[in-house]
C-alpha cells in the first residue's frame, strides 16, 4: 500500500521550486525552475536506487530494474513542467505517483520481472514553446526531432538552446525501443469525478480534437454617423455565428464538446463598428464520425451566415483524432479499481496528454483523479490527499499487474 | 468666391506634417507635430494680417479686426489633432476653411462689422489624452481648466506639461466672453452625402450619446474536460446579449444606433472556457425620450439575459443628450446653401464635434461635406476638391451674412 502522507509531502516540496503567490506554480518548460526541479525529482530517484537516462529532447527516464534486464520496461510518468499560472497537481502528480510506486516497492523489497521506468516529459504544456506534449511528440514519432529542437519561444530562444543551458541536452537516442505499457495518472482537470463524489476515474481514451480559425471581415466605419443601413458590421455576424456554433455539440452530450475561447476585435475601439473579428473554434468528441459530423455543421453554419459585404474565412489549426487506450492496459486499471474497492466510473479524458501521444506507439491507459471544483491551469488548482492516495494506489496495483512479480 | 485650389493646398501642406505611409496623418495633441502644424497654420494666419492669442488650455484664436472692436465676434473652427492613424480632412478641413474665408475677404478688401474669429481648439480627438473635445470643452464650461490641464497620457505626461513643452501654454482665460455665432465646416465622416451623391448637409444638430461597460462573468474552466452542462461560459451569454442589444435601433431608423466596438475575453485562449467578457454598448440617437427608451430596452435585456451562475454588471460610462443647433444659425447656413443653390439635405451629426459642445454656451451651426465612402478616422479617408470649395463657400456666406458687412 502506498503511503499518501509522504506522496503530499513530495507534491509540496516540488511546489516550493517556482511558487506563486496565490498557492500555484510558475515553473515554465526549460527555465531555472525547470531544472530545478527536475534536479530535485532525480535526487529522489536516485535516493531509490534507480539509474537515469536524459534523451536527446531532455526527456528523463529513471529506471528501477527488474528480474530480467533484458524485457521490456513497464512505464508511467507525465511531466513537472507547468502554466504561466499552474497548480501543484497538474503533471507533477502523475511523476511524483510514480515515484510513490517506487519507493512502496522498495519498502516492501518487491523485485518486478520487468523493469520499472518513471519519465518526466518535456514540456507538456506548450505554454513557453509550441507545440504541446513535445517530448511524448517526439518518442511517439509524432514531431521530429529536429522540429521540436528549433521550437522557440516568444524571445526566440530555442529548445536547443535552453537545453543546452540547463543541462538537460540528453545524448539518448528518443525512443526507438519497445516500452510494454505506459500508464499515466493525472488530475481531471474537469468537474466530474468531484462533482460526483468519486475518487477514481478509469480513462478508456481522449476525445478528438478539431482546432480552427475564423476570421470575418466587414468594414470599420465610425459608430456615430453611419446608419445602420450602411454597416458592415463584423461582430454582428461573428455574434450570429458564435450563437449557433456553441449550440453544436447539444445533441452530443456528453462526449461532445464546444468552445470558442479566443476572440478578438479589430480595431477594437468604442466608437467604431468592428471591422473585423477573429475567433477560435475548439471541436471534441469522442466518436471521429460525429467530430467530423459536428465539423460539416459547423462549415454549414459558416456558409450560411456569409452575406453581402462580409467575409468569412475558415482556417483549420489542428485535427487529433479521438484516442482509444489499450483493452489490456485499461483492464489493468480496472482490475486495480476492483480489488480496492474504490468507487469509480470509466472516463474519457477530454484533454490532451502525453498518454494520448504515447498510446500511438505504446499500449497505453490512463488513471483520473479527482480535481477540486474542476479547476486546473489554475494557481488555486488543488486536491484532496486520500484521492492522490487512491489513484496512486491503483497505479501501483496495475504496473505491478503489468511488470509480473 | 472662395479659392477651391488655395484651400485644397493649404490641406495638403498641412497633411505633410505627421504624414504617414498610407496617406493619412499621425498629429496627435500637443505632441512635436501638433507642435509644427500649429505653427504653421499660425503662420498663415499672420500672413492675412490676423492677431492671435491663445488661451490656457492651448485654444488658438486668429482674429481678423471688424468695423467695430467691441463686438462679439463670429467664430469658426475647429481642430487639427487626429487619430493615430488619421485622415487629412477630419478637423483641419474646419480650420482651412475659416482660413480660406478669411483670405476671400482680404481678397475681396470686404470689411464685416463684427470681428471674425478663427478658433483651433487643442485636443478634440480625445486618442492621447481623455477626455476628447477638451479645449471646446473647457471654453463652454463642460470641463473645468484643472480637469483639462491634469490629464495625462499613457505615459503619465499631462496636458499642463506638454502645453508647457511645446509652448502653447497661453495666458488668457479660457472663453467667459461673448462670440455671436459659431460654424463649423467639417467632413461627415459618414456614407450619406457621399452615398447620395450631395456636395453639402445643413446639420441641425448632433445625436445623443449613451456610452456603456458590460462586464459578463461567468467561471473560466479548461474547454476539454468540462462537459458544456458544467459550463458557465460568459462569452456564450454575450454573444446571446449582443445579438439582442444590436436589435435596439432597428425599429428606430434612421437616427438610432447602437454599436459593440470594444471586447475583451479573459483569459482568451484556445482551450479555455471564457471566465470573463467585457465589451462596450454605444447608444445613440436625435431625440432623448428615444434615446432614454433604447437605455431601457438595453437595461431589461440584461435582465433578461441573467442566468444562473452568470452574472451581468452595466457600468455608464458617459452620457451626453442630444444637441439642437441653434435655429437662426441653422437658417444661415440654410440661406447660404439656397443662394448657391447646391443640392443639400438636413442632418444630424451622429458624432461629437467641437461644435457640440460649443452650442451650449454659443449660437452654433454645422456644415458638412462628404468623405468618400464614408471612411474617417483612417488614413484613407479623402474627399474632393470641388465638394470642399463649396462646403467653405457656403461657410463664408453664413459666416459674411452673419457678422454684417
Ligand atoms: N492537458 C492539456 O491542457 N492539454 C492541452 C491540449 C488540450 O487542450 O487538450
Ligand atoms: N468626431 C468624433 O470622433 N468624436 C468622438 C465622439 C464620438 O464618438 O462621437
Amino acid at each position: 500500500k502506498v503511503n499518501g502522507a509522504r506522496l503530499w509531502q513530495s507534491l509540496m516540496d516540488l511546489a516550493e521550486v517556482g511558487a506563486t503567490p496565490l498557492g500555484g506554480n510558475c515553473r515554465l518548460a526549460l527555465t531555472d525552475e525547470d531544472k530545478t526541479g527536475r534536479d530535485l525529482v532525480i535526487g529522489w530517484f536516485r535516493d531509490e536506487g534507480m539509474s537515469i537516462r536524459i534523451d536527446q529532447i531532455g526527456n528523463i527516464f529513471a529506471r528501477r530494474e527488474g528480474r530480467q534486464a533484458d524485457l521490456a520496461p513497464v512505464m508511467c510518468g507525465s511531466h513537472i513542467d507547468t502554466q504561466p499560472t499552474g497548480g501543484r497537481f497538474d503533471g507533477n502528480y502523475g511523476v511524483l505517483a510514480g515515484l510513490e510506486v517506487i519507493r512502496t516497492l522498495n519498502e516492501q523489497k518487491i523485485t518486478t520481472e520487468h523493469p520499472i521506468d518513471v519519465a518526466i516529459w518535456t514540456n507538456e504544456e506548450g505554454s513557453r514553446f509550441v507545440p504541446v506534449m513535445m517530448g511524448s511528440g517526439v518518442f511517439s514519432n509524432t514531431l521530429t526531432l529536429e522540429e521540436a529542437l528549433s521550437a522557440q519561444d516568444k524571445a526566440g530562444i530555442s529548445v536547443r538552446d535552453e537545453l543546452k543551458r540547463i543541462h538537460y541536452a540528453g545524448t539518448e537516442a528518443v525512443g526507438g525501443y519497445d516500452v510494454k505499457a505506459y500508464f499515466e495518472a493525472h488530475i481531471e482537470q474537469g468537474p466530474v469525478l468531484d462533482t460526483e463524489n468519486l475518487p477514481v476515474g478509469v480513462v478508456t481514451g481522449a476525445l478528438g480534437l478539431y482546432w480552427y480559425d475564423v476570421v470575418v471581415t466587414g468594414q470599420e466605419c465610425h459608430a456615430g454617423p453611419s446608419p445602420m443601413s450602411y454597416r458592415r458590421d463584423a461582430l454582428k455576424t461573428s455574434s450570429q455565428l458564435i450563437n449557433r456554433i456553441l449550440t453544436i455539440a447539444d445533441s452530443r452530450q456528453p462526449d461532445g464538446r464546444v468552445t470558442v475561447g479566443e476572440l478578438d476585435m479589430h480595431p477594437n475601439s468604442r466608437n467604431v463598428v468592428p471591422g473585423r473579428v477573429k475567433f477560435s473554434v475548439d471541436l471534441r468528441h469522442s466518436d471521429k464520425a460525429e467530430l467530423d459530423k459536428m465539423h460539416d455543421e459547423f462549415a454549414a453554419l459558416l456558409s450560411e451566415e456569409k452575406k453581402e459585404g462580409i467575409d468569412i474565412e475558415l482556417k483549420v489549426v489542428q485535427k487529433m483524432p479521438p484516442t482509444h487506450f489499450n483493452e489490456s492496459c485499461i483492464n489493468r486499471v480496472r482490475d486495480a479499481v476492483n480489488s480496492l474497492a474504490l468507487p469509480h466510473i470509466e472516463m474519457i479524458s477530454g484533454a490532451g496528454h502525453d498518454a494520448v501521444y504515447l498510446s500511438r506507439t505504446i499500449p497505453t491507459a490512463m488513471i483520473f483523479v479527482p480535481c477540486i471544483g474542476g479547476i486546473s491551469h489554475n494557481e488555486i488548482e488543488d486536491a484532496r490527499p486520500d484521492e492522490l492516495e487512491a489513484g496512486a494506489h491503483v497505479l501501483l496495483n496495475a504496473m505491478l499487474a503489468e511488470a509480473g512479480s
